[in-house]
């Protein structure tokens, strides 16, 4: 039996966040995800009033799942009338989910302001729709709207109001801070009273509108909540919900509560990126514990500090939550940093001091006008390995040319020539493209793509502009990052130039000597 | 006197985070920003090892601060000397600034197995460091770096070396937990042991690996520490900072404390977009406070709810921090924005229902496509006259060429030639440039300038380009911000396209044709 037991509601309440839709398929994927994970509770959404969510517990009824209790969500019922009539409870206890969560006021200033009824049928209305469910064989839980909210304007009635839920039988009471207004040692006194005359077993529903809801839930477990509710990658209204990415990682290895074995844990960053993919999210690379950035060191005396010992920069070990570590090469790195990063790459610069000195001299210089290598690993190698003397172009350039017209008929034409020489070739190639920079990529993969058949494969995926030194307008520095992919491997390059189409010409190059290099590398292997 | 004190390190642990480098005048902006906010203190970076840093200092000792006391941070002297003959000690105390914030360390291990010398050394080296800095005439602080990994494995310690700074004669001891792996709990239990017995006021400074940096400041806080580090947005190494646009609204709102007026708090999501943009990072949409979503109502029972009464879904009025509700999916919100922005132009619209319907629907349709007016109102009023027919152009372009040419001698030659008509007359040049916009802007002056001598004093200041869509690579559709000044007014104008040069020559076109029709305005007056 665990400590702790985990409680899902990205498919609820993470759905709820600005932007994310998830279509039946993904919702029945998460689930199965969050089931191999190890999630001990999923709720799945509002049977009762959503007919999408209705065809998804139909769906999920089917699926054989290892470890999690599915369950359906809904309010109390309608006022003045019974839960065996009520449409939703009806709805609830048909779903096909082992498990019921139901959602009802604790907070006598909602019941009179926006329910507009009386208080005592509030809670007849809590007792009455558990004890129904748990006639229907359900497990119930009450979710305490609004709680500590309540609790702090009128602590009675909101005691009243989950005492009804014990007395209808219910299986766990979850303390809501539904606003997220509450702070880390509100929580922590008022569940430690409530817990104190509470015979159920309580849970913990926090939203991180004072970017407390981890702290909340933590709090709250430690006054004796047995149950955490929360969304993968902390997604839900507003500004979300506890952020189960941290809480879980929180619990197990720094508060040694038992909630997920050690070996599930490792999973925690995949199912991180696995629900972003699925809400079309771009992972958060600094999100704590399963961040691309979360294991990421920057400074030099910090990267310099990693490599002598994991322990003094780094408060867990990243495996633990499936993440790694990552150095990162920054105008604040020093020769450490360069060393590590060229071992990452499998070049030896340790016992080359003068070569390292000269790379650190000439990036050191490229940073100051306007050159930064944490996005652009690709141009990274190449100017390390240009400096080593063991990078081999692919082709050199004779000259390039670029004519865009905006005619009189408003339609606008780009088109780019490269000369270029591959081998002993001389190779010309014209293409048109919606822009500059996309008619030269064009242009450059005609030229190349005979010898090359590799570079179909490569695609350029991101391109990022930064202007610099804004203040001289369109004669500013431009920085050009591009992000290009094999499929497998992806790469950052980048150029900087006053003219912008130099500075996408010199990541565009990189990009693509970079990604042929590696295919060349893996067909030797 | 404040309760607690307001320290921001945006410019130097802000800037460590991956992906952010601020030129000299972005940090020299965002420091007068920080100032006229409210903060109490500003770092503003390593005078004694970086260069840029240095040229910062000098450029930030003429500014006239207002209310923040401008801070230069380094590292405790050098092992085996003495802080007199250390370079960077020196560089500390002739950097202009009043503070200095000194870093060392407080962890026995990191002594042992980072710095690799006697444990005594180390303290002495702190000791040393801050007197040789408060002799200089310096409000001095001291990082306790590691302090709670530190106390936790080695109290006596961790104690000895702030009782060394406090001996030294520190203004403030900073504890810091750099790894950002402790826990609330754990915060407030140290804090308040070190509290009981130290004179000296204490810090809090966070990282919010645990996801816990705000919380960890709140309860060192409550535990007595007087002063809270942190950054604009969260931002820094890793995971980020302690993210003063929640610790500020959570101590000022939340728990009474008193560190910043009622009336600069309603600067705070100002101040934290202002940041993200320089910083070239979209605002987070999902951020406690200062978030476009962290008061926006979707589901329809919060949406109604809230329109009943505010309190039932929001934690606090989005106007204590300067931000605004907003009700998802809601056009009214829109027409009164409109009508009060055409006021604000001198363009009566309350009584033209069926314009104002107009103009919505066309905006709406822009921002679909990419168009923002946030930071546009040059084109914005420009598409308003349009729609009411009160606009009047000054040129009509027949069509624009541009060529660019890197030759085999490597030069580049950018050149642009544009074809008009101004009055009744057909004028045709052709400019040079260090890049396609510059030179097409170039070439549209010289044309218009005979007729337009006031053009001369229209000069564009500011050009940004976003890449939207940027999963699309080269192929993504592009946002040109241009910003034009003619000395007094200031004006801001968009153009989107999957073409970079033709989003820029839309841009360029409200630029010039909004400078043009305020200079006839004033002409007229």
């Amino acid at each position: 039996m665990a400590d702790v037991y985990l409680y899902d509601t990205t498919l609820r309440d993470g759905a709820a966040r600005e932007g994310v839709s998830f279509s039946l398929d993904d919702k029945l994927k998460i689930l199965r995800h969050l089931d191999s994970f190890g999630m001990h509770y999923v709720e799945g959404g509002y049977p009762g009033s959503n007919p999408k969510d209705l065809e998804f517990f139909q769906a999920a009824a089917k699926l054989e799942l290892k470890h999690a209790k599915l369950v359906a969500f809904g309010s109390t019922r309608k006022a003045l009338t019974s839960a065996a009539r009520d449409k939703e409870m009806k709805a609830l206890a048909a779903s096909g989910a082992p498990v019921a969560c139901i959602v009802g006021k604790a907070w006598d200033f909602h019941v009179k302001k926006a329910l507009k009824i009386a208080l005592d049928e509030n809670v007849y209305m809590i007792e009455d729709s558990v004890r129904y469910l748990k006639k229907k064989g359900l497990e119930v839980l009450f979710d305490a709207e609004h709680f500590f909210d309540g609790y702090k304007d009128n602590p009675k009635y909101a005691l009243r109001t989950i005492e009804a839920a014990a007395e209808g039988g219910v299986d766990w009471v979850v303390l809501c801070d539904t606003n997220g207004g509450t702070l880390p040692h509100e929580v922590a006194s008022i569940v430690r009273e409530v817990h104190e005359g509470m015979a159920v077993p309580l849970g913990i529903h926090a939203h991180n509108d004072c970017e407390c809801a981890v702290a909340n839930t933590l709090a709250a477990v430690r006054e004796g909540a047995r149950m955490v509710h929360g969304t993968v990658n902390g997604y839900g209204e507003r500004c979300g919900n506890a952020n189960l990415c941290s809480v879980i990682p929180d619990l197990a290895l720094k508060m040694d509560v038992d909630c997920i074995s050690r070996e599930r844990l490792t999973g925690l960053t995949d199912l991180a990126h696995f629900v972003s993919e699925l809400a079309n999210l771009s992972p958060d690379a600094h999100q704590p514990f399963v961040g691309m950035s979360a294991f990421a060191h920057k400074g030099g005396i910090h990267a310099s500090g990693v490599s002598k010992e994991t322990r003094t920069y780094e408060h867990i070990r990243p495996e633990l939550v499936g993440n790694i570590q990552r150095i990162v090469v920054s105008e604040l790195s020093g020769k450490s940093t360069i060393t590590l990063k060229a071992k990452e790459l499998g070049i030896d610069l340790q016992h080359k001091p003068d070569k390292l000195a000269e790379i650190l001299k000439e990036i050191k210089q490229l940073e100051h006008v306007g050159y930064q290598f944490e996005a652009a690993d690709g141009s990274f190698e190449i100017l390390m390995r240009k400096s080593l003397g063991t990078h081999k172009a692919f082709f050199r350039l004779e000259s390039f040319r670029v004519i865009m017209e905006k005619r009189e008929d408003g339609k606008v034409m780009t088109e780019a020539t490269v000369k270029i020489h591959v081998g002993g070739r001389r190779l010309i190639a014209t293409a048109e493209g919606n822009g500059p920079v996309n008619a030269l990529d064009r242009a450059i993969r005609i030229a190349m793509e005979r010898s090359f058949p590799a570079l179909k494969d490569i695609e350029l995926t991101d391109y990022k502009v930064r202007v610099l030194d804004e203040k001289k307008g369109t004669a500013a520095v431009t920085r050009v990052l591009i992000e290009t992919s094999d499929g497998e491997k992806t790469w950052g390059t980048i150029g900087v130039s006053e003219n912008i189409i130099q500075a996408s010409w010199e990541a565009l190059v990189d990009s693509i000597e970079f990604g042929l290099m590696h295919k060349r590398q893996q067909a030797h292997e």
